[in-house]
C-alpha cells in the first residue's frame, strides 16, 4: 500500500512546543542493535518533548556515533546514570545480571523504566511492577514481546475493559522461519535450521528458540499483561520443534494443515492452561498463513470476542519503535496526558490521484468493432491495456467484458473514461475500480 | 482457541484496593445498545476504581434496569450531569447535535470525556482535543472507528514512536458484509443487500454505508490519529459500492482477485492521498481474506514496518470494549498512572492439559501387524483413531506413518504414549503434535 510514499514527513512545528528546558529528560542502558535503533529515532524525530541525555555501556569510547546530539553524555558508569534528574531509563542491556539490579534501583530512586527485557520480565515482572507502584513510577515492557507487534499497548490500553480468557501466538520468529521453510521447500529441519543461521535468523545455539524457552518466557509475560495471572516460564511445558521434519507437512497437508510453533494460554477458573511447541494448523488460518519471520498474536475476550495482531516479530527497528512508543505514553503520564495529537497536526493537501493498476468493467449492446473503438481511446491517452477478459454465455444485448490497465494515475485515466462515457454502445456506466497489489 | 474456557473468570481481590470512595466518577449519557453495554460491563467488572454515577437518556423512565446498582442517578437532565462532580463524561449518543455541545461543555468544565462518537471526531476531532488540552483534560474515541478493533488505541500507545505513512483498511461491516457475500453466493447486488438488511448489518437507508460517507468518517479520524492529518471528511472522494456486481467478482478471480471496500491514507510530503471505495485487492491477501462483518486495519511506518489489526467492526458489546478501555485508560491518567496489573495478579494453577486432537507420527521397520499393535494399545486407553495415513515411496526399514486421535486431554494420550514408545519396531521416537481447529 505504501509505494508512492516517501519516507520522509513534513511536520508543522508546534508554535506553543514546549521548549527542550522542560523536556522530559531520558537515558539510554545498553547501546546494542535496539539501543542504536533507539536513540536515531530519538534524535531524528524531532519531539521536542523527549531529551536523551545519557547513553551509557561498556568500552563506550567505541560505541559513538556522529549523528547523535553534543549534548548526550557518553558514559560505562551506571550509577552516574543513576544519580542524575534523568525521568526515564530505559534498560536495553538484557538478561537478568545487571539488569535486575539496574532496573530495581532506577524504580526505587523515582524513575520510570522502560525495558525490553523479556527474561526479566517473565520471572520479576509483577515485583517489578509492584515496586514501581509503591515508588510512584511507571514500568512498561511493550517491547518484550513480538516487538513489532503492539500486542502489550493493545492489551494496557484497548483490551483493558474487556475480560480476556485466551491468547495464542506465534511468538518465536526463528521457529516460525524455520518450519514455514520446511513447509515451501520440503527441506530437513538441519537444513532449514542453517539456513536460518546463514541468514541471522537464528544463533548458533539457537537451544532457546528452537525448545520453546523463548516462546514461554513471552507467553508469561502476555498472561501476565492480558489474563491478569502470574506465573514462571518454567512452569509452561514447552516442546521442542527439532523432531519436526519434511514429512510431517506432507501429512498435515493431507489433513488440510500446517506446521506452527504456537503459545498458548487459555484461563478457566483457577486453571491457566499452557504450552509452547509446534501444533497443526489448518492452512488456511491465521496461524497457517503466517510466513517467515512475523509474529501474529490472537486473544479471546468475553465482551469483544476474538482478535489479531500481525507484524514483525523482532529487528532492531521495530523493537526500537516499541521501546520509544513506551517512553513517548510515560512522558505524556509524567505531563498529565498527551497532547502530541494536538500540537503537531499536519493540514495536508487531500488527493485522491493515487496511481495503481486499473479494472475498467462494460456492458454493450454486442456489434462490430468494440474493442477496437474503445482501445483507440485508451491509446489516444497513452494508457497501457493489461488485459482484456470476456466470459461466455451472456446475452448479446448487454454482454459484460473487461479491460485491464497497467498502472497510472487517477487523474490520467479520467479523461478518457469521459470520453468512453458517450459511446453508443454501452449499456451501463463503465464501472471503474484501482486493483490493489 | 477458546473451546475449553469458561467466560466466568476468578479474579483474587486485591487487599489493598481502593474504596469506592476514592473511585473515579464516571457518568453515561445515552443508554442505546452501546451505552447498555458499557453500563453491564462496568457493574459486573468489580472494577473498584471505577463508579457508575449517571446515566443519561430521554425517556429515561422506561430505560431503567434492574441490575444497575441502586446509587446510580437515572435523569433526563444533562446539566444536571454536568454540573455533577464526575471525572469522566461518556458521551454514547451520536451525531453533532446536541453531541458537539455536551461534549464541549464537559470539556470546558474541567471533566475529561470518553465518546464513540464517528461524525463528531471526524469533523470536530483537532478542536476539540485543543479544547481538552486547554482544560487539562483527556479526550478519547478510541470506539469511533473499528470499535472491536483495538487500532486506535495502538496508534496512541504501541506506534507513537513510529513515524506512519500509509493507513488501509476495511471499515466498514456492511459493505463488507454485501461484497464477501455476493462473492461466496454470486447473489446480484440488490439481493445481497436485502439480505444484509434482513440480517440486521444493513439499515434500511443504507447510503451512508454504501456511498463510503461512513468508511470516510473513519478514514479522517484514522488520519488524524495515525498520520497526524488534520482532513475535513468531504475532501475524501468517495465511490459507492452499488454499482459492483457479480460478474465483477467473476472476472476479478481470473485476475486472482476479490472486491473490497478501500478506505486508504497514504502520506506524501504535504499530500495526503486518501479516498474510499471498492477496489480489487488479490484474494489471498489480507484484505481478501476478510469475510463477514470483519474489520481490518493495515499501518506502514518508517521503522516498524507494516502491521496488520483483525476484529469485530461494531456490535454493542466489543464496542463498549473500546469505551471501557479508554475510560480505564483516562481513569488511570487521573491516578498517576497503571496500578491494574500490579493489583489484581492471580496465581494460577498451570496445566498443559489441553483437550485437542492429536498427530502421531511413527517410523518404523515395516513388519506385519504394526496397526493392529498400536490400535490395540490406544484402544486400550479409551482413544479413539480419526484417520490413518500412510504415504507410498517410504524404504521399508524407515517408513513413515500417521495416526490422528480424536480430541482427548493430553493427560489420557500420555499413558499410550509411555507405553508405545518401548515398540520394538520404532525406529524414531512418536511425534506427537495437537491439532489445533
Amino acid at each position: 500500500m505504501s509505494t508512492n510514499v516517501s519516507k520522509s514527513v513534513t511536520k508543522v512545528a508546534p508554535e506553543n512546543g514546549a521548549d527542550k528546558s522542560s523536556a522530559c529528560k531520558v537515558a539510554l542502558i545498553g547501546f546494542g542493535t535496539v539501543g542504536r535503533a533507539v536513540a536515531k529515532i530519538l534524535c531524528e524525530s524531532g519531539n521536542q518533548s523527549l531529551q536523551l541525555t545519557h547513553i551509557c555501556n561498556r568500552n563506550i569510547a567505541r560505541k559513538k556515533q556522529e549523528w547523535v546530539p553534543a549534548g548526550v553524555v557518553w558514559t560505562e558508569d551506571v550509577d552516574s546514570v543513576l544519580d542524575s534528574d534523568v525521568a526515564i531509563v530505559i534498560e536495553l542491556i538484557g538478561g537478568i545480571n545487571p539488569a535486575e539490579q539496574i532496573v530495581r534501583r532506577a524504580l526505587e530512586s523515582g524513575k520510570s523504566v522502560v525495558t525490553a527485557n523479556k527474561q526479566l520480565i517473565a520471572r520479576h515482572g509483577p515485583d517489578l511492577l509492584q515496586l514501581a507502584a509503591s515508588n510512584g513510577v511507571q514500568l512498561e515492557f511493550g517491547a518484550s514481546v513480538a516487538g513489532g507487534v503492539p500486542v502489550l499497548p493493545a492489551l494496557r490500553a484497548g483490551l483493558s475493559g474487556d475480560r480476556l480468557h485466551g491468547i495464542a501466538g506465534i511468538l518465536n520468529g526463528t521457529c516460525n522461519y524455520i518450519l514455514s521453510r520446511i513447509e515451501s521447500a520440503r527441506i530437513p529441519f538441519s537444513e532449514a535450521l542453517e539456513e536460518a543461521q546463514a541468514r541471522g535468523y537464528a544463533e548458533a545455539d539457537a537451544s532457546e528458540d528452537l525448545d520453546g524457552g523463548d516462546a514461554r518466557a513471552k507467553l508469561a509475560i502476555l498472561a501476565l499483561a492480558g489474563l491478569h495471572t502470574q506465573l514462571t516460564p518454567e512452569s509452561v511445558r514447552a516442546r521442542t520443534i527439532r523432531a519436526v521434519d519434511a514429512v510431517d507437512f506432507d501429512y498435515a497437508a493431507q489433513l488440510g494443515c500446517t506446521i506452527r510453533q504456537i503459545s498458548r494460554a487459555d484461563l478457566n477458573g483457577d486453571t491457566l492452561f499452557a504450552e509452547v511447541g509446534p501444533c497443526l494448523v489448518p492452512s488456511d488460518s491465521a496461524f497457517g498463513r503466517v510466513q517467515r519471520n512475523l509474529n501474529l498474536v490472537l486473544t479471546s475476550g468475553q465482551y469483544g470476542g476474538d482478535m489479531a495482531f500481525l507484524g514483525a516479530g523482532a529487528g532492531g527497528d521495530p523493537t526500537a519503535v516499541a521501546v520509544v512508543s513506551d517512553v513517548m505514553f510515560v512522558a505524556a503520564a509524567l505531563s498529565g496526558g498527551r497532547r502530541e495529537i494536538a500540537s503537531q497536526v499536519l493540514r495536508p493537501i487531500v488527493s485522491s490521484d493515487f496511481e495503481t493498476a486499473w479494472y475498467l468493467r462494460f456492458f454493450v449492446r454486442d456489434q462490430p468493432g468494440i474493442v477496437a473503438r474503445l482501445a483507440q481511446i485508451l491509446a489516444a491517452h497513452h494508457l497501457n491495456i493489461d488485459s482484456l477478459l470476456q466470459k461466455p454465455g451472456f446475452e448479446k444485448n448487454s454482454l459484460p467484458f473487461v479491460i485491464t490497465l497497467e498502472p497510472c494515475r487517477d487523474s490520467m485515466l479520467h479523461p478518457a473514461l469521459e470520453e468512453m462515457s458517450g459511446l453508443e454502445f454501452a449499456t451501463r456506466p463503465c464501472l471503474c475500480l484501482p486493483i490493489l497489489r
